[in-house]
């Protein structure tokens, strides 16, 4: 039985620890192809590139694992891993990460390392994308192995539903082992954003992003819940951003009249 | 009575025609204060700037109005405007637009006009996203204005859910009238990329990334029907990418004991 062949992707780039850590574990569970991006591309959301070339480089950043780094986002490297290094062979499975910082709740709509993943489940390819939620510059990605294996041959052995994507986080490494595995639903908090203004040296203003996450929903079956319970957090995920409740609201409140 | 306070943005950039047709229309409706991109961020998802610094300078674009180019992306321009600009005073409306280009069905991923929306919404904003589905370089505005100004009253006066934005995309001008307004889901369509390679003068390949919509939606509820059938598609959207049917196949299929 020929082995699963496996995309990895992430959007801390090529060099990032968490990409390695991701590839060491999937060389155990298949054949790896790896298209990442040539730098970091954090907080890139959905971002694709079309009113710009694009790059792809073979490199031998692993050795002997077929890898290239590509100069776009990480829904590009999708998109050119399938066209044009995968020649639309559609892999077993797409993993993309493992982010360096937690992609629970609203974190979703930022996160390059979940548009990969979303990319991939448009295409319907089965997707996963793995975070830790542990901004340390030396943050330990090792007790993440065997959530990581877990998830990731249970997707080979019994697959997703059409179009959806899996959103992982995993708590940081501490002396409490993790509890287990939660299945849950996307929380509602947002980020409180504050600038810190600064001057140039000439005089002149700019800002620096910097905020807090507010947790504003109270649920026990979201992926806040489940991370401050120590529990690894899946979301399934799907492109569909409709508001299904509010069409029946419109329809009622709004006279919608064909002349306007 | 005072009249609404309406933040207009897009992601065109702040000089796009489209950016000046809402701001035309806009003036009829209430105070206007435009915080715009300083250039094109069409593609741009939900991107957000976390690690590189913003610049916000106030511009004479649009003469009397209060406006401002930022350095960032569409979301960015309304986490600036709200608490720079506006030093969190909430706005009244937000809308976004019009953009050049639909952001129907599988577009609204990589719209930097509805994340703009979307942003808003998660801070509890009323929004609408605004797209002509035209892309010819001179396309017409001008068909565009008693529709923008309908939906923006409608939303001024009813206001929407919580968390609710609008996705409101206009067919292109044409010698038949449009026939009205529809409330729509978003059509599940994708994109088919093709990327051209090309070879730069010292001969090393780079692509331009290119391809066709393809829905594969039949529904008549989508704003793919809608648009094809010469109506505008309203698409209520919001921030929840649960796939909450998922959940419970997931609960069943997934052996998660907490042994791993």
């Amino acid at each position: 039985m020929p082995k699963p062949l496996i995309l990895i992707t992430n959007d801390d780039g090529i060099n990032a620890k968490g990409l390695r850590a991701l590839v060491e574990i999937m060389t155990d569970l298949g054949d790896i192809i790896v298209v990442a991006p040539d730098k970091v591309q954090s907080g890139m959301g959905h971002a694709i590139t079309i009113n710009d070339t694009l790059r792809l480089n073979q490199v031998n950043t692993f050795g002997n694992i077929k890898a290239y780094e590509c100069s776009g986002t990480s829904a590009d490297c999708i998109k050119l891993a399938k066209t044009i290094v995968l020649k639309n062979k559609a892999p077993d499975l797409v993993v993309s990460g493992i982010n360096h910082g937690s992609n629970s709740a609203i974190s979703i709509l930022y996160s390059g390392t979940m548009s990969a993943a979303i990319e991939a489940a448009i295409e319907e390819m089965p997707a996963i994308g793995f975070s830790l939620c542990d901004m340390d510059h030396n943050a330990d990605f090792s007790h993440c192995k065997s959530f990581v294996k877990k998830i990731a041959l249970q997707v080979l052995k019994t697959f997703l539903p059409k179009g959806v994507a899996l959103n992982v986080n995993i708590p940081a490494k501490s002396n409490h082992p993790i509890k287990g595995i939660k299945i849950c639903r996307q929380a509602r908090a947002k980020w409180k954003e504050e600038f810190i203004e600064r001057k140039d040296p000439s005089g002149k203003s700019y800002f620096w992003m910097t905020g807090d996450f507010i947790n504003l929903d109270k649920g026990e079956d979201t992926d806040e819940f489940a991370l401050t319970s120590n529990y690894v957090s899946i979301v399934p995920c799907e492109f569909d951003l409709t508001a299904h409740h509010a069409i029946a609201i419109l329809n009622d409140e709004w006279e919608l009249s064909s002349d306007h």
